[in-house]
């Protein structure tokens, strides 16, 4: 609604001036508190909580899924693609998503079964089926193993082979995801991320008419840190098969245990 | 001079009303007749010199290296980066550079000796001397032949392994490459493009404080289908170090020979 509307309006003006201001200052634990009408039972899930060491669980419970600044790496060193993720479950399912590209001034919402929009405007996926015609974005730069690393790199090998038309990386997962909501990229997909990158988008490109899955074909899960998105069921199969996930910690499992190649974005 | 500043609007205009209008019709040859104020005697490089079967040459002629679409790609899905690029050089030596970021209204241009400007404001690279605080961008997409990926995708590795922080990929290079002139990034490289891709967005970089070389290190040749963009030289050294080249034949080398791997973004 547009009270929602409002608050992610007024941490996007703060990101934006803190993006333009400040160079080296990280702000990833102070923007919570900028968020107001939310209910003091909901459950809230972001990256504050791994910080804390907390393990995360997408309970049944009204759930906020937020990431105050997607892209840390870009707003650090002010490249212009920093969004605000935020979207809110019931039930385990998605309800609303908005996703606030802060420099571009482009605000992405979606409400469950009441379609996309960018800026007030219906958004729509391409509806591409044909792989080998398609614009396909990733994230590159958070992987750090070799493992990790090499898999990525492949991934992108195969794709083009395919052949695709080209790969693209903005790094922000919530911005490259509604590319695709947008059919100015047909499919997204990555490895790595956490499911407060991508929940909101995730709705943002369903309502759009794409789909989303996860990296192995199955039903998407937001907590298993891999996503596909993308035109059509036969381009997101068709990236299923090509690309090859490397061992990443699921989001809700005991973070104690270390299992992940890549860090958060 | 404002009258270039205003062609180079008008014909911003026209590829914007083109992106959001038409997404299958490819207007590469269309453009040029917009340009005026130029020289009956200049002399003109471009992609439409190439498609006629004509060997370029860049001589001490003035002479105009013009992409009237950089990033046809995403021109062609409606991915949000495309730009025109002209650059003006006298005795090979570029004297000034036009780069118009259409859909994002971004106008970056410079001036041999007068500094680098985005929309009016002056333009400063990040000064970044250490490669592992370093955000990179480059393009991918183009590489089709296995040596040509395969080399493509391992200078990613490589790089990432250094590490720098991340690798970005817009889909033009000219856009690529002016974000090393804000600072938002401290580094470009690229092999395969053609010198109207970068000739503009090569002299933007220089005039902003950066540096710009061969990816063999040795001296900037726009024709070489080969270039470095970075902060500093230590930068620039570092990723010359790193960074393999596929063949690619020269840009002002016999069309008649076929030795490149990588076609034009």
């Amino acid at each position: 609604g547009s009270a929602v509307t409002q608050d992610s309006s007024d941490s996007g003006s703060i990101v934006l001036s803190a993006f333009q201001q400040q160079k080296e200052v990280m702000l990833k634990n102070s923007y919570s508190d900028h968020f107001i009408g939310l209910n003091k039972y909901d459950t809230f899930i972001g990256e504050e909580s791994v910080a804390a060491g907390e393990r995360l669980e997408l309970s049944d419970s009204p759930t906020w899924i937020i990431d105050p600044i997607d892209g840390t790496v870009n707003f650090v060193h002010r490249f212009p693609f920093v969004a605000i993720s935020i979207a809110f479950a019931v039930n385990k399912q998605t309800e609303f998503g908005i996703v606030y590209s802060c420099v571009e001034d482009k605000l992405y919402c979606a409400q469950r079964g009441g379609g996309a929009f960018l800026n007030g405007e219906p958004l729509h996926a391409s509806g591409q089926e044909d792989i080998s015609r398609c614009l396909v974005v990733t994230e590159i730069g958070a992987e750090r193993d070799d493992l990790a690393l090499s898999t990525m790199t492949s991934n992108i090998f195969r794709l083009l082979k395919l052949p695709v038309h080209g790969v693209r990386a903005l790094g922000t997962a919530a911005v490259d995801m509604c590319q695709v909501a947008t059919g100015g990229a047909d499919a997204y997909y990555h490895i790595g991320m956490h499911c407060w990158d991508i929940a909101a988008s995730a709705l943002i490109v369903q309502e759009a008419g794409g789909v989303v899955m996860d990296t192995d074909g199955s039903q998407f899960d937001m907590m298993s840190r891999k996503v596909i998105a993308a035109s059509s069921s036969a381009v997101a199969n068709r990236i299923a098969q090509v690309v090859q996930a490397f061992p990443c910690r699921r989001d809700d499992e005991d973070p104690s245990k270390s299992l992940c190649g890549a860090a958060s974005n």
